[in-house]
């Protein structure tokens, strides 16, 4: 399983950190020992709308290659949305099995045109937002519909990254890792 | 109110952005419109165990110009407990009114001489290396005791992060905040 994590200028460091951080856990806790992600952009750092800076590992690789992509939400992505040219990079990963969105994350899957047909959800005050690019769009915290997983708003980014654990590894290894990060709101999807 | 947040090689990311989240919140929503930080630390990029790299703004501060410093966890802070040269940089922090860790950020706190007298909590593993440098080690959200609020493990820093807002902004800023993040945790304090 390799995983991109994408990243821009603009972001909700939340959104990504609360997926990232459950998700690697399966890795460190030998879940999934095998596991590897790219932090990914169209620059070499970006930073969120305070100017707190992470460091990316790749520039626009084809997202084809990968075995999920995780798109988070932030002011940034509501932007990104009418870039063509981020767009078109985001496309490469039409045929990815796993295609994940954390909050306004959904609004650049929407324009990528990934939702046409699906049900799917974003922050709770983007919902209308979502509408214009998809046919079903649920407050829910976080909603699976074929290949595309959608959640919804910031602090809803742990609850999908211990959903994805017990996806790819099971209700053990999820609850493990809940009980691990001590988060509360969480309980399983079986 | 001038925040300095630590941070350092091994550091646990989401220890670190669910607290950064939500304090943050505070300026953008304009309940502290004068509310700055730092990203502090030894050296100018500091990373996880993964490798997720992180940009810094200050190297070494003297912490005695800060009104918070906030320490997270990690197993970076297991380490660093043990590096006299880390901590005696940390003790510049000893008059910071608010001294703020998270998770295992707690060790360093103890290391520094912060908590003697104090009551404290650290991740719900790690109480037992908390006791040789504290009093009181509950196994507790959040807790403050003076100058110091110590918090339990990784996801528990969001509840910090809500518990500073209530204590800095007031309960309504704090549940405003809470909302937009749908985070369905945390509890008013009061």
């Amino acid at each position: 399983m390799k995983i991109a994590f994408i990243v821009f200028d603009g972001i909700t460091w939340l959104d990504l950190i609360g997926v990232y951080d459950p998700i690697t856990r399966l890795k460190s806790l030998g879940y999934m020992p095998g596991l590897s992600w790219d932090i990914c952009s169209y620059k070499n750092e970006v930073a969120d709308n305070f100017g707190l800076r992470m460091v990316t590992t790749r520039i626009k690789p084809n997202l084809a290659e990968y075995d999920a992509v995780i798109v988070p939400g932030g002011l940034g992505a509501r932007r990104l949305q009418f870039d063509n040219d981020f767009i078109d990079w985001i496309k490469t990963s039409l045929k990815v099995k796993n295609k994940i969105s954390v909050c306004t994350g959904a609004l650049i899957f929407g324009a990528a045109g990934f939702l046409g047909h699906k049900k799917a959800t974003t922050h709770f005050l983007e919902l209308n937002a979502l509408k214009p690019y998809c046919r079903n769009v649920v407050n829910e915290r976080v909603v699976e519909d074929g290949t595309v997983i959608t959640s919804g708003g910031v602090s809803a980014s742990i609850d999908l990254g211990l959903y994805l654990c017990e996806k790819w590894a099971g209700k053990e290894a999820a609850e493990k890792i809940r009980e691990r990060i001590d988060y509360r709101n969480y309980s399983s999807k079986s």
